[in-house]
């Protein structure tokens, strides 16, 4: 189990890398939102592997089809069901994973706790069942949009070269504008280098996505254990290769004093309640207080390299694994999208839990 | 909603800071565990107030008192329920908080989400309520226990003072040896300066809890959602002040070539795999590998200062609050037992869940 | 696990026969529900053993206490914690029923699933626990007559004695003028001297408990599978010696034709849409219709007689089981706001759940 | 929401009865079950349309599609996710019920939840929903007969037409030897001529389908709320047309005193544990006993017929509402399937939820 994300804006995932297809089941969509399949398609491309030469060179069209809820171009309030069927599932030799752990992936951990494992690319073990994930958000991010809350995600570090500049201070248009998804023309560049020089030595490297939701509106999440901060950790540590999450001030933010953390109230000319700083990150005490939502999500190198390794195999044996195929040299570009969708689908749940928490708000 | 934790080893909390009293119900816990009051109440002293001069002087006996779910010293199956009775809940003047929304705290938030609150010492936002987290996480370690899984959380950090030893290196043996909870003796007394110092300036400084869970069998963790570090981060960041949350290799972990981050495995003397280092923090896939879970959790300085603040009511006038009662000027140390509660929980939760994996080990 | 009910409004519920105490978190219920002891305890009262010739005779206080999330008389959308401690819980002699199994009671089930069990009085598996339902059910009652939908439950069957009138025809506000509470005055005479004679035989009978809700909007319940008659079917089936559920036609509209079962709409002066009839119960398609919903629950006789029994004890051996103590020699006329309850507490969960299914509803 | 069902052993399914296609993926079965297309669609067969003059004479393949969670014969612990695509679903006329409230239909209460909905064959309130639940059923069967867990349904009554014997007098294995699916030739024989009969005079009938579940081992069922009687409860009455749900001696058992009813435990020769009678169904306080569960559930006419009636439309306004198409004159037949899918779902969820119930039972 595992594979069912959210409380009332609930989605249910299935697929492998290489079975027939991929899906998603999104329970708890609102009847009315605009949905068609040429919207989502365009989530799912810019996850879509082979996109650039700086991500794995597999071919999938990765061709979303939407099979339920959806009727008229608008949601019906029933299960939103959509499928990716995988284009070339077969044939290929798997020999060498079949009995192999390869290092740091999940191989020996699936196969430890469910005894029967598809190997084939890593089965469900692999990344590719976010592109799943990717539709789903690309509908919460619509329903979210008719409310004005915006995502944007981007590449901010790979290996040791970070972005350092405040997110305001970026133009978060450019993102799309290269191909690593870094704001930053110059920094855009250097990332790309290096990630081309990882990827010719056959090796991989790690780095980290940023992102900001704005127009939040105030009184998003559900303490105690609920909090919007918590739950938007787990989404991102929940997708392959995350390593760390931080919001707001995160890890830097312990060595401030109090005085200077703390972000003072004031209303605005609109009469709107906004603070001076942000180092809360946009939630207090678990909750959206309307301020723009930022965090930075740490991603690991990929485990997948082109260079021989020592393992060991089913049976204990030692045994060299040799990377094959095609695979990321870094995953924070094709990462970026999936950001968004796992915070889009964060807020949309949270959204949705909102709604009743006032007995003078309730409809009758 | 959002107070109840876990699937199958499920908790659910009530209480606010200056209410009547607290409480958690064990929903899920097998019967058999032996449970005392005694034990408990340990746990619940580590967590409590006034516990030392760099904590908040404030005297809370924070006495539990189990109602049900034990019976003749062994759990039964059925739920435990147990209290904790706030001794001193009425009387005092909350006026100066009553309308007015203090910087960086829920005030705001929850007043906007849910037009009522209980502003009586922050009512339900107040980290008071982990004090349930805590008796809960105790029977959640004593289960375990029963497994040889231990839990073992420090003061890693207190403002820019930084233990920089990987866990291996220090004597965990000695956490408790200090007010800080810090294994270095050296470092402790320097973070103790260093809090003794912020609290005398009437200000607060933020830190870092490291931990490490040692035992854990290889299997726990549901992905691809309900991933061991997606939980175990939801867990972290649902504690008050938490603002980040890394495992493993974590935010350093990106600077790092795959061919390096790679955690070989080998097969020991006793036929077990093991990894000759652990990048991976015990965790490869969303499951445990059998490895030691290590990880580290960043805590912001306090928003209550001793400091006066300019700030706005809920009409949204100026105001200035005035740091008023007794606080802690750190909340590091006090979160050490709180973190490994929540671990407890977590493992609890998921070693439960892991027993239905495969159809060749379900009993009839 | 299993003693969390509700997804939104959710309530935990802990305590057995003769631990030290009961009680009950209810998470989601929305701020700004008036809410006092006094009216909880009225709806406990009608529950609590001893009030009348025809139920047990023991005495229990049953007095509640609220100790969380209520803050002047209001609820403030945090989990209200309710306690009711049980008055004499030692001394007394279990040693007849520790080591044996009761007919037709949980011991045996117990037993086996948990290994170790609270004999005490039944421990969890009696009918106790529902005190805790009772006084949360007062919570959801409360909430749910803000918006005018109201509750009223009577016994229509005691043994072969059953009321053949449907619920118009009956006059519901007589329903607590006898001790039976049937409100057909001949046929609660009759009733109450049934149950009378069965207790001076020592022995026990069954009954039905029918119920009918009012004010209920149009659009309760969430299909597929949490149909608001599924919902309500397994809330009455949670209740202690509950044998059966049938809502609207129920079982006897099996032998009807379509063409006299289907419920004609019309729109009337109002221009609201109804029924002429109302076989449906007020539920199509699983999702209330704004018709009255109306509901039959079955209980079999206690299973606690004063009659001796040949058992077995848990090695297997024979013995003979001698029923002790005060019990209730028809559990019907205490089951009636046990049914209430539990449906106010399915009827304002999908309430909640209600609020967010259509895009142009939500609130931002 | 409302579209997943079970907590361990959890089915999330989707699709309307005219959209592109049906779907559902099951979250946690256990890794090693053997599974296969064929078995399943055998399953299917026994509901699918057009199968005999008795039911309705659509034409629909239900040709499943196993998408994932399958390797090589067995589960793989990760998500099952199976398709049923629709044949032919456009091009039909349903002007005649886009703006019109068929009488005991969901038309008026889905347009009023939500606003917008699939008009077409009654979207996702048709009964078509169902074969994704049979599908699912199907994995949990085959499971749980690696455990000796049987599942048997029939139908027991059509309009008037009952049965009387208990099921232990019945011929089981007759069950699929008729259309009716009445294990009684004589019976079945009158009661085909009923609906035969009812089909030409354009109307439909009710009936009963009752079931017994044999093999289920002691222990299963989660009180006080998750009790095994009220999960199968709400399972059946999520079922289509469902109006009731009685287990054991049910509203019969009303009558009974309880010095009838108790159901005495013996030691059998093999030292197991026994009752003489069953009329607690095989369930004492929610957890089965060992014995044999049987129960019996009630289903309206279908709403359907061929016969006009006057309505009104989502305007408020008269219209004569004609049947059209081709529809079941009775639903029981086609059920039975459907409620041993639903009865297996159910057992499959309480066998993994009762995996760890004891800590000397839990795998480490």
């Amino acid at each position: 189990m595992g594979n069912i994300f959210g409380r009332k804006f609930r989605i249910t995932t299935f697929g492998e890398s290489h079975g027939r297809g991929l899906g998603v089941t999104i329970d708890g969509c609102p009847a009315g939102v605009p949905i068609d399949e040429e919207y989502i398609q365009t989530e799912l491309d810019r996850r879509r592997p082979g996109q650039s030469k700086i991500t794995t060179q597999r071919k999938e069209g990765d061709k979303v089809e939407i099979l339920s809820g959806v009727f008229e171009g608008l949601s019906t309030g029933t299960p939103i069901g959509m499928i990716i069927m995988n284009q070339d599932q077969k044939s290929k030799d798997y020999s060498h994973i079949a009995e192999s752990f390869r290092p740091s992936h999940a191989d020996f951990t699936y196969h430890e706790k469910y005894g029967h494992r598809d190997y084939r690319g890593g089965g469900r073990s692999s990344a590719r069942e976010t592109a799943a994930r990717v539709a789903a958000g690309a509908v919460a991010k619509k329903m979210l949009a008719h409310f004005g809350i915006d995502f944007k995600a981007w590449v901010s570090q790979v290996g040791p070269l970070k972005l350092d500049n405040h997110y305001q201070a970026l133009d978060l248009s450019a993102i799309e504008s290269n191909i690593v998804r870094c704001p930053d023309a110059n920094m855009a560049e250097k990332m790309i280098e290096l990630i081309d020089d990882t990827r010719k030595k056959r090796d991989t490297i790690g780095g980290v996505v940023s992102a900001v939701i704005s127009g939040v509106p105030v009184g998003l999440g559900e303490p105690v254990f609920d909090r919007l901060n918590a739950e938007l950790g787990k989404a991102m540590l929940s997708i392959n290769a995350a390593k760390g999450f931080e919001y707001g001030s995160g890890f830097e933010g312990v060595s401030m004093y109090g005085s200077e953390h703390n972000d003072k109230f004031f209303t605005d000319e609109n009469g709107q309640v906004k603070t001076e700083t942000n180092y809360s990150g946009g939630i207090q005490g678990g909750i959206s207080n309307g301020q723009d939502i930022f965090f930075r999500v740490a991603f690991k190198p990929v485990a997948t390299i082109m260079i021989d390794q020592e393992s060991i195999d089913i049976h204990g044996g030692a045994v060299t694994v040799s990377g094959k195929g095609r695979h990321d040299p870094c995953v924070v570009p094709r990462a970026v999208p999936i950001v968004e969708a796992m915070a889009a689908l964060v807020i949309a749940d949270h959204f949705m839990l909102n709604q009743s928490t006032r007995l003078d708000q309730l409809k009758a």
